[in-house]
């Protein structure tokens, strides 16, 4: 409905005015530094094509979809799924591009773990035989599946479960058992309301012998179940299963429970490439475990990496853009009362909570790509069960998973409430960003739990150092033998790191080495008991992780011939610099402890950082453009490329709003509601409760 | 509909086995803790009574709310709002009373700003004749109010408000206009879709003379503005008002967008206290402005304090409940293979996040008390504008407010990531919480600005203390006196803080001195610019609120005589060394420069704070009893007081969960989203979009 607010424009400078003049004045080559980024499996061109075809369509419109209720969104989740799906046969995408469409729909879509962990389990763990009965079922999504591992009283720990599949030799079959209400598998996603196949992780038992009533307990294994009717999608008898509710975030997902009753499947469910029970004889046989899981876990936490520095682009995309068309207040020392606001983004207090974000995102990028790379160049090695070169980042893998996600979790609400109220609000496009990403630091191995993966093997090799028998088995442990050849922290004197970026790198191999030494002198000489030490080896494989953060920072900068031009390396360097003394500055005595910065120097960082913000601030705005987040992904009046905030925030609200549709009766004396409607409301109310 | 899982139980130990050993370990006596934290304002039998008037009606049952989308909530809000009101009438409930209603209830409620802001500055800024008029249709809620200050475009800059109201001699009315978009008022809650009448703060504007066209502005004023009418609730010609739609938390709120079009508005509107327009002459005046604001100011900010204590004990309740009655993984070094799994609270990284949080929890409860007591003490002084006494407090309270509403915020999500997956769900209790909580940084003075104004107070006793001009103007200025006497930094010694508590409050004393001293220097002798020392401020304003926190705890603990039992006093006592080391860990550099730690003390802390943390744990469960949140406020199954967490869980997923109820059609090819319904939802779903 028109009215007199159609007419109405915001106050100048405006948004478009003051990004046009924030991209005048850098240098920032967009297009070379997007393609420096974004290059690997043609991602650019990848989202520019699939982009194209998800705007077309309405049912990809976001702009009203924070109304719907929980139920709502996964209704609308399995239809953007399923269309994504038509649209992936339509124009002949691979799984590449079907990822793509995922990542801009942004909705975490119910056939998910089907893609993913389902294919890959009944791929790897199934045999020949297996493979070939399911893999066209699945391909066809015939079969749709999820994996059921996690209960509602074990997680971390799986030789916990207590679901059980117990052998019986009479009719050949498992009996799949939930013998508790712990026991039920909770959290498992596709699988409330979507999958009719299940891959069970449950307790294998098998008699002694076909006669004997004494179990064998062979620990967990999967099984592939079906758990549905294939025409009514009903559950099958003995099995129940559903949705756990609403959560943080993962609205259109339908992560599930499930409880079996001596739930009977055949021989041939327990997925065999690496174990069998003999059906005859009960024997169990496990071959030797072939580590090929151990190879494709580097891929996931590289890919986990790569995943995390966009989701640090996007949040310091919104809160660079948005703080520069936000104004507020003259500068406290100015003598001129007509002056204009400052934009936010010239507070040092904003500055210090959005750049180091923006440096960080590039600090990720170029450990996920020398993970990649790394995975990727010795493939062949891998697939012949060969890790040597491997070993080393898969050991360290676990705390950069634990740091990388923790960094991009923090930042998301960091930029926010460098907002202030608008950050807010509905049309930050922080909301369901964070609601989402905030179940990273948790999956895939708790954050606080797995660093300590990454402790043991540090720990590990500097003992190993410390013994110094024979070659160094790897590269780290050869960097501990040097910084014990050249006498740990006692002989060195502190780094230069003001005068070179190479002294910052050998700052934190320093404080690494120191961290592990500590570390290995408690656990190692000093016998202390492992789980008293867990806050200090928690620190200890942060601080690996900063350091191979800021190594592969510094190496890919200066690696020679770069293909990157002079003017964006210098750009590269700034950033580096901030990233490192800002990680440096947030632990500033471990560096002292380690004998790798002066306390002089330390002094001075605050000042320091201060200095490459300002010299950052003005490229803010081109080094975000460079990450080229679409606004269609981005779903953010705050962080429009155009930077339209003020109209936007405004259409969503006067325009997009359901609520304003609605006249609501406001006197507490009456029961009604709506006005007009009497006290139906109020029933309908009563009864969702 | 019965099935084989109603008869299932948890494996063993169960939750109540579990919690009732914590209980009986311990021996903190949880009645007297309980009334020593909550006896003001009588808060326990309060509690006690308002709990059983609400638990017994549906419309306040909590346990399928989170189902509902954002406009239902809205519905639902304004029913719990009027539902409350008539139990109000019926109980004869004091506003007292009203509170602990609304604080149990859970839901922001959509008159908050009508019982609020819109009362208090109809009282405050109204004058004798505009009371008489206004107040008893306040109070029969015939007037239904908002407060309508904040804009698109200004928020924190109250002086840059573009909404005006110009005099219009000739008619003898105001004209309210928003000239842009950016006019647009924003934010203000009530406003959306409930209140009928609004308090508008516009820019006055004046002409020099009835006749002229030559306007003064005056800058902002309150206004009393009837905004929709009366009977039809329908929006008055020449405004624009409506929700401004979905946000982070606050769904049952109608935060609102308002805009005028040349809407007129009688002489009266405008609210006269302190200022008017002389409708004849167009003579402006105002008296001297008498601070009564900065009295009550200080009231808000401690009752911003005590919440967030109770914000806190909420978090950290269900943080330590949980994670005594989760259990994962046995003990590392254990040789026991059949060893009991370990409850997560053993764990020093579980102790890590949630035992500050819960020493933190009372730190704030002393501060508050502290600052209430005052500002009671001195009420009569106050009322006659003398704030000798207060006037430091005042000044402090910014900082407190952003240290402690940031503690609180951050607690909460802290807490969540530790409790595993389970805190990803919607059974943890900590979704609505933390979304509703996380708007307290940035409301009432975004918690990064407001440090400037500490910061600046904490500068000038410094300039003063070091002129040294006649008597110390207050505490604080004394305080600087005294340590710039005893030779500042350069002639003390480190503190012995693990010999005694009040070395402890010594040392943050003399970190705060040092850090104010500093900007003092930077600011006063170097003459830096303001904005460039902002980040230094934030750190010196949280620099004093620390020493604040720790010395009110102390004084509270120590105090003759205090009615505290010997035994409940140590565990105070062990609560606030933790709080202090835990935080002075976090800053140790700050100490050290302040010559108020030694390094080798600041080394050995880690390990002090363990040990506190390994002396807390055993009475961690009665600890958090004490604080006496009810289960009915909790609402979470991880939380609950009788430790069933996994029945509970089970529960509202099996049984009460409505996307349960819905069969789905899964396969892809079927434009079918519930099966059997042919492709209806999927038109419901897109005229939604």
């Amino acid at each position: 409905m028109p009215d007199f607010t159609d007419n109405l424009k915001p106050s100048k400078p405006d948004g478009p005015e003051i990004l046009a003049k924030e991209r005048a004045q850098s240098d920032v080559p967009i297009d070379e530094l997007a393609s420096h980024l974004l290059s690997r499996n043609d991602f650019l061109t990848r989202q520019e094509r699939v982009l194209r075809v998800l705007e077309k369509e309405p049912l990809f419109n976001k702009s009203k979809q924070q109304n719907l209720s929980r139920p709502e969104r996964y209704h609308l989740g399995l239809a953007r799924a399923k269309k994504l799906r038509r649209l992936a046969d339509t124009h002949g995408w691979d799984a590449e591009d079907q990822s793509m469409s995922s990542y801009l729909c942004d909705d975490v879509s119910p056939y998910m773990v089907h893609y993913a962990m389902f294919i890959t389990t009944i791929r790897e763990q199934g045999d020949e035989q297996q493979k070939a009965y399911w893999m066209p079922k699945i391909d066809a999504m015939d079969v749709i599946g999820c994996y059921a591992q996690t209960e509602l009283g074990h997680g971390s720990n799986v030789k916990g479960l207590e679901c059980e599949a117990r052998w019986d030799p009479k009719t050949k079959e498992f009996v799949l058992h939930s013998p508790y209400i712990s026991s039920s598998k909770w959290w498992n996603g596709t699988m409330g309301r979507t999958a009719n196949h299940a891959i069970v992780v449950a307790q294998l038992k098998v008699p002694k012998s076909p006669g004997s009533t004494d179990y064998v307990d062979h620990g967990p294994h999967p099984f592939v179940v079906q758990i549905r009717d294939l025409k009514t999608h009903k559950p099958l008898d003995g099995i129940a299963v559903g949705d756990i509710g609403p959560k943080y975030g993962y609205a259109p997902m339908d992560n599930g429970y499930m409880l079996f009753d001596h739930f009977r499947i055949p021989h041939s469910a327990m997925l065999s490439n690496y174990s069998r029970v003999d059906p005859n004889t009960c024997t169990y046989s496990r071959p030797a475990n072939p580590a090929v899981v151990y190879g494709s876990l580097t891929a996931v936490r590289a890919s986990i990496i790569m995943h995390a520095r966009l989701i640090m682009a996007r949040a310091v995309t919104i809160g660079v853009r948005y703080t520069c068309v936000r104004r507020q207040f003259q500068d406290r020392d100015s003598k001129d009362r007509g002056a204009p606001e400052l934009s936010v983004l010239d507070y040092p207090t904003v500055q210090i909570r959005i750049l180091p974000i923006l440096a960080t995102a590039f600090a990720l990028h170029y450990t996920g790509e020398a993970m990649q790379k790394l995975y990727e160049g010795t493939r062949a090695q891998i697939d012949k069960g060969d890790f040597s070169k491997l070993a080393v980042l898969h050991a360290q893998s676990s705390g950069l998973k634990s740091l990388c996600t923790e960094l991009a979790a923090n930042s998301i609400e960091t930029c926010r409430r460098a907002m202030g109220g608008h950050g807010f609000g509905g049309g930050s496009g922080y909301i369901q960003l964070n609601n989402d990403y905030l179940s990273k630091p948790t999956v895939e191995g708790d954050n606080w739990m797995i660093t300590q993966q990454t402790a043991s093997y540090l720990i590990k090799r500097m003992s190993a150092a410390v013994s110094g028998k024979g070659q160094a088995e790897d590269e780290l442990e050869a960097a501990c033998r040097d910084w014990l050849k050249n006498g740990g922290r006692s002989s060195s004197s502190p780094l230069p790191v003001f005068d070179s970026d190479e002294a910052i790198v050998q700052a934190f191999h320093r404080r690494s080495r120191y961290s592990t030494y500590q570390a290995y002198i408690e656990r190692e000489v000093k016998k202390r008991s492992w789980n008293s030490m867990q806050i200090q080896l928690r620190k200890i494989s942060h601080a690996e992780s900063q350091s191979i953060l800021v190594t592969n920072f510094f190496e890919a900068i200066t690696a020679e011939p770069s293909g990157i031009s002079s003017v964006l390396r210098a750009h590269l360097a700034t950033l580096f610099r901030l990233f490192a003394f800002y990680t440096m500055d947030a632990e500033a005595r471990d560096f002292v402890k380690a004998n790798a910065v002066s306390n002089a120097d330390l002094d001075q960082l605050p000042a320091k950082i201060q200095d490459l913000m300002a010299q950052i601030r003005p490229h803010a705005v081109r080094l975000v453009d460079s990450w080229k987040v679409p606004d269609f992904l981005l779903d953010s009046a705050l962080g429009r490329y155009d930077g339209k905030v003020y109209e936007d925030l405004f259409n969503r609200a006067h325009r997009l709003n359901p609520l304003n549709e609605i006249t609501f009766n406001p006197y507490y004396k009456s029961d009604e509601i709506v006005m007009g409607s009497g006290s139906d409301e109020l029933k309908k109310i009563l009864a969702k409760l």
